[in-house]
């Protein structure tokens, strides 16, 4: 039986992989009376006299509602809300399992940026944070922006800046095996949209200066014609602005090497030509741009995937349930750039310098140190940027 | 310590009264690959060849929006969708410990019925049926009818029909009591908003003909100026059409009284002067039209309440879990008026006729036999009139 088959099997079973649980009991009418009428009133008058109560007598600290159109659902694309319903019962598992955060599945049946900004403004009363998932670009960075612009909760697209974090955590390790820092490095990147330009941002908030990135037409330069705005934006943050050659020839002298696009875009040859001791994250899901055993043979020195069955697994499943529970914790308004920093970096100090290796440069999912790690330093940073109510 | 005090404390520990809980474990790199990629991606394709897969593999079937603007919570009135939460997180409660349902509160931060209908429409997608809440009349019923237009998964205002199904219910048995056939009764009723909308629907569906019916400026009548749709619809289905006089006139030789409106409206010699035999439900919540003592002093036959502190309480707690527990496991559309009234007679049917009494018409909210008993007939009903996927 395939992976497949068996995934098809246990979801039959369950029939939904989260439901709702009762915290209150009601086995009498005091119980109902408790925490039905008449005495829910008495929260109701509390949070009308000021919405902050909120906080202190009903779930909105601790939920977060997991929000989709269903255009770019794994590597499936626009597969619609109603098939899209798997994926975010998975995310909402993920939060309750790995934070013990309540979150929702909101799967929409709207393509319109607009309305989707629209109905998630309404639906924030009832939750702590939003999170964004598998939207596609360049529509999921215009309403992730507007909704941080509207909205005094936290909102976070995973597929950009929880992919961008992790990425970020498992360079900052691979740098210290091979010895070298942001400001020195050549960079390629394979992939514009979401995650690719997120990671890009925080590349440069790493203090990376030399990028090559590319989208699946060839590279980002500034007499290019038919940009989105997410790449305009790419463009005026890196250098060089110019380079209208193949990713083959960016690749030759290169350092880094950043894969969130196709399979198969990477050869050996390509990996044998950059610097001595290159990174490789080549993370296209199912299949990688190259494969882990190729990016090694040809020579470089640290190779992540986005797979569970080779070593260095960059999952993001390692960031978003520790930076929300971190955002919670916190009472945070927002999930800055900083907040985000500094979960790559909690991230990456969860794997011990003594135990760093180029096959161990992140820590396991299953690490239950990492979320609690995170979430301390995303609080921390939180109240020291402001950003909490 | 007062209820409400009680209440608060309780509120403040629980921290909201229902979570979310898992389903399905996360303990190693297996469990992942089948609740989350790569496995997840074989119930999304197979939801995207058919979307009634939905029902198979995800919650869909087990799933229930519970929905306000928060225009009308309790008897609080128009106090905000932040200040609605613990009363939709109520609902959700009584959804999972009285019937095993995934309820969520959504409280939506608008009050245009156009945009809630919008919303609750993007939302369908992700719930199994949708339960609308404490919404203003006449537009919850503006908002109700369009959706259960729209959609194609069983939409329920309970403040509406919840109530109506219960009050009939009581007026069943008590009819037993007292020997009456619906069709001689005399009914007066003070409220036309959305319950009292709702109750005359189904009294005139039970064989009712004539009721008198008064909003808080009197009663309804062919020729007054300010009817909303939903009076007017009223007007369309009663007998007499041209009734100006008191609610004290109208309670001359009244067999029934039905109240879901405002305290202190109805006195013991209104009840005095009503047919030998008068059964009288007075249901304004918290402070009865008539309380429950003067009721009976006046010489009623039967007395029902809101409350739980007297006999007879008439609580919609009773409908709403059995009818869509009965709903969902007959995949239904809709809930129509005929698997409404279905559940009304299930509910009085769970009253033994030998256990019958003054004091003893509707069963207790915690006899748990009764949401089987709806589900049963409710389920049968929606089969019977093909109203199913």
């Amino acid at each position: 039986m395939t992976i497949y088959q068996e995934a098809l099997q246990a979801h039959e079973q369950w029939k939904g992989k989260i439901g709702v649980e009762s915290k209150a009991r009601v086995h009498d009418r005091h119980d109902l009376s408790l925490a039905y009428t008449p005495g829910v009133a008495e929260p109701c008058r509390e949070i009308q006299k000021d919405k902050e109560n909120a906080y202190k007598y009903t779930w909105k600290g601790n939920s977060v509602a997991v929000v989709t159109d269903g255009t770019a659902v794994l590597g499936l694309g626009d597969i619609g809300p109603e098939a899209a319903l798997p994926v975010m019962e998975g995310k909402a598992l993920l939060f309750k399992e790995f934070a013990g955060i309540d979150a929702v599945p909101i799967c929409l049946d709207t393509k319109d940026p607009k309305e989707i900004v629209q109905i998630v403004k309404a639906l924030a009363p009832t939750f702590g944070g939003i999170n964004l998932e598998d939207i596609s670009a360049p529509r999921c960075v215009e309403i992730e922006r507007a909704l941080i612009e509207a909205l005094d909760i936290p909102v976070f697209h995973d597929d950009q800046h929880g992919t961008a974090v992790t990425v970020t955590a498992a360079l900052i390790n691979a740098l210290k095996l091979v010895k070298k820092t942001p400001e020195e490095l050549k960079v390629v990147i394979s992939g514009t949209g979401a995650a690719g330009s997120a990671i890009i941002h925080m590349l440069v908030d790493l203090g990376i200066k030399t990028i090559f990135a590319f989208n699946k037409h060839g590279s980002l330069h500034a007499s290019m014609e038919d940009a989105t705005f997410v790449e305009k934006e790419i463009l005026s943050m890196i250098e060089p602005k110019n380079f209208t050659g193949t990713m083959a020839e960016a690749f030759e002298g290169a350092d880094v090497f950043i894969g969130v696009s196709a399979p198969n875009l990477v050869t050996k040859e390509m990996v044998a030509s950059m610097n001595a001791q290159s990174i490789v994250f080549s993370m296209a899901n199912p299949e990688p741009e190259i494969n882990y055993h190729d990016a090694l043979a040809g020579g470089a020195a640290v190779v992540g995937t986005g797979r569970s069955d080779f070593p260095n697994q960059i999952n993001n499943v390692l960031a978003f349930p520790g930076i929300f529970r971190g955002a919670l914790t916190a009472k945070a308004t927002k999930i800055t750039p900083a907040m985000q920093l500094t979960a790559a970096h909690a991230i990456a100090d969860a794997v011990p310098e003594e135990r760093l290796a180029s096959d161990y440069i992140i820590p396991s999912v299953f690490d239950k140190a990492v979320v609690d790690a995170i979430t301390l330093k995303v609080a921390e940073m939180a109240r020291k940027e402001g950003v909490i109510r």
